[in-house]
């Protein structure tokens, strides 16, 4: 079957081995695929990519996330965020979907009662191929009349739910989002569905500010013009029921909130921007991959008692609530999708979302 | 008065002037104060501390911890783990103590309605003098019987009982200690009062090791010898009462707890080593101050999911509990002070503590 694979180091178009079913495993037609900004990563940054899989995968130790890594000097298919349509079973399996349903799946198989990422291994192609083993068990039916490219966008936004989960929210919390790329643009979605105000966001990119919009958020700021940190300070000593929190007893001042930032870039120094911008007490969510080594003051994080939470994608049930979210329109879907290709195209793809005026998420379709 | 004073980044002893109590306040003789780490950090890394206290109170904006701020073109008197004697009181004063009580404070005094630090600013010495000028609203009194050494242990005990608590401790969390030195003795001391086991605690030093046993680990680890991470992965498979928290349903593997390491050395590499022996969803403490930049990889944070809670000082609810837990021998303190001098000895005590093996704490008693 024709894939996009990665093999030394580059993306190349070609043939890819016809995939067999395992016991309990699902052969399905990939029918949209989102390229996610991971495998831009994994693409640049190989080699860190799968050290640091593997380090995380040491010392989950037992946990059961191992993945089977990835050999990099063996093919890899990627493509996690997909909608895919049943075709066949293989052994052990209850057939549960006729041939021809639309489902949605986290990016993992069971081979040999072991969890294998579809994406990120080279035991299992990825959604740049045009077919794709899933885990029966696993699969969520798409509902009725959602459409494939709305479905898979299931995985990047369940990203976004799962970042807002951990970020604990308390009720007057003043979320402030740096960085509007697509998971900065999810945890945007996710927020306005949950009925937060205000949403602060800044980005340089006014594609994106236009994005963020479009997403829910109330202010969107650009870095350029204004200090994102200032902006959020000011709007957050109103509450949101515009009274102030009280006064501190000792100096009479007004009480302000910590608040919360998303950190949805991951480029090295954006971390200790945030602590310099943070007040006391102030939760990051940290959701961009930063793949390089990245510096911060400790003193300046002791000193305001910062909290740094990291996340990493979603449990099985945010991801299931997503693709429930989108089919009932709570989630938005479409402002996101700002191309189409086919599996010839997804090099080109690679290249052109580097510019961040140019796209959001491109869909790669290969039946095309 | 006699007092050792931080001068032209120095530590010299001579005269500083007589305090005057303004209103609210009280003139207390210093009976006894401990040296803290952070008194050498500021002295070895002076400009660095001065800019993070700038730093955190130019954020924390009108929080109210303002603290003036030290110059230090300008004398400063350290200390700020110490007990007092009343001595007399200024205008506004309910002399709510008798001369000759002994009380505790934490370590800020009110100047014209704003917070000023007692031990880090030029407007009011700290115990490293004769005398200190304290807030009478923020007097604890030292329990009936309570010796003043004891009472002076109130501060980093509190630090301790703070980092603990903002730890947010599940039942059958098992806590790695790094470092033993003052503050992860306090961590560990707390632990063991609060009756958490096993305590795990790791240290280079022979003589630290040893205080960690005293204060309450259950096992203390040489790093030399044995990495603490593995150890602690080893002890932490069963839980309290002896029995595996389940299995995975995945893969039929025995699902380890998350943990929490108290972060208590605070020089640069220490989280990130931390980091590569940390098990997914580990919640790091960071107590310990590390004044210079660090390095961080934030792709292992993330996959891991690493949470970091930095922590800083105590509330005045902790502070006040903390002395009371010493009263009531709930919290050890004789065998921390392995030292006791005056104010004549002070600098010759700050060198003596850079050897982990000749002390844990010294007690300045600035009237011998």
């Amino acid at each position: 079957m024709r894939a996009a694979i990665m093999r030394n180091y580059e993306l190349v178009v070609d043939e890819y081995p016809e995939p067999v079913p395992g016991p309990g495993e699902v052969l399905v037609r990939t029918r949209a695929c989102g390229i996610c900004g991971s495998d831009l990563h994994a693409l640049l940054h190989a080699r860190t990519f799968v050290a640091g899989m593997q380090e995380a995968s040491d010392a989950a130790g037992s946990q059961g996330d191992d993945d089977n890594g990835m050999d990099l000097t063996r093919d890899v298919v990627m493509g996690h965020e997909f909608c895919a349509e049943i075709l066949d079973y293989g052994a052990n399996t209850r057939r549960q979907h006729a041939p021809g349903a639309l489902v949605c799946s986290m990016p993992i198989t069971m081979v040999g009662g072991r969890p294998v990422s579809v994406g990120y291994s080279n035991a299992r192609p990825g959604g740049y191929a045009e077919r794709m083993l899933l885990c029966e068990d696993l699969l969520l039916p798409v509902p009725n009349g959602l459409t494939e490219v709305r479905a898979a966008l299931t995985e990047p936004l369940a990203v976004g739910l799962h970042a807002v989960e951990m970020a604990r929210l308390h009720a007057d919390d003043v979320p402030l989002v740096i960085g509007c790329g697509p998971i900065g643009l999810a945890v945007i979605n996710v927020l306005r569905h949950k009925g937060v105000h205000p949403i602060i966001a800044a980005d340089y990119s006014p594609m994106r500010r236009k994005l963020a919009e479009v997403m829910g958020a109330d202010v969107v700021i650009d870095p350029k013009q204004h200090s994102p940190y200032e902006s959020w300070a000011g709007l957050s000593e109103l509450s949101r029921a515009g009274e102030r929190m009280g006064v501190n007893p000792l100096n009479g001042q007004p009480i302000l909130r910590p608040g919360v930032f998303f950190e949805c870039v991951g480029i090295p120094g954006v971390i200790d921007q945030m602590m310099v911008g943070a007040r006391r007490g102030c939760r990051f969510v940290i959701v961009g991959v930063c793949m390089e080594q990245d510096h911060i003051r400790p003193l300046l994080a002791i000193n305001k008692e910062l909290n740094l939470q990291f996340v990493l994608a979603y449990t099985a049930e945010e991801f299931a609530t997503t693709l429930r979210l989108i089919a009932e329109g709570e989630l938005l879907t479409d402002p996101l999708v700002t191309g189409r290709v086919g599996v010839a195209e997804v090099p080109a793809a690679f290249r052109a979302l580097a510019n961040p005026e140019a796209h959001a998420k491109i869909i790669v379709e290969p039946w095309r």
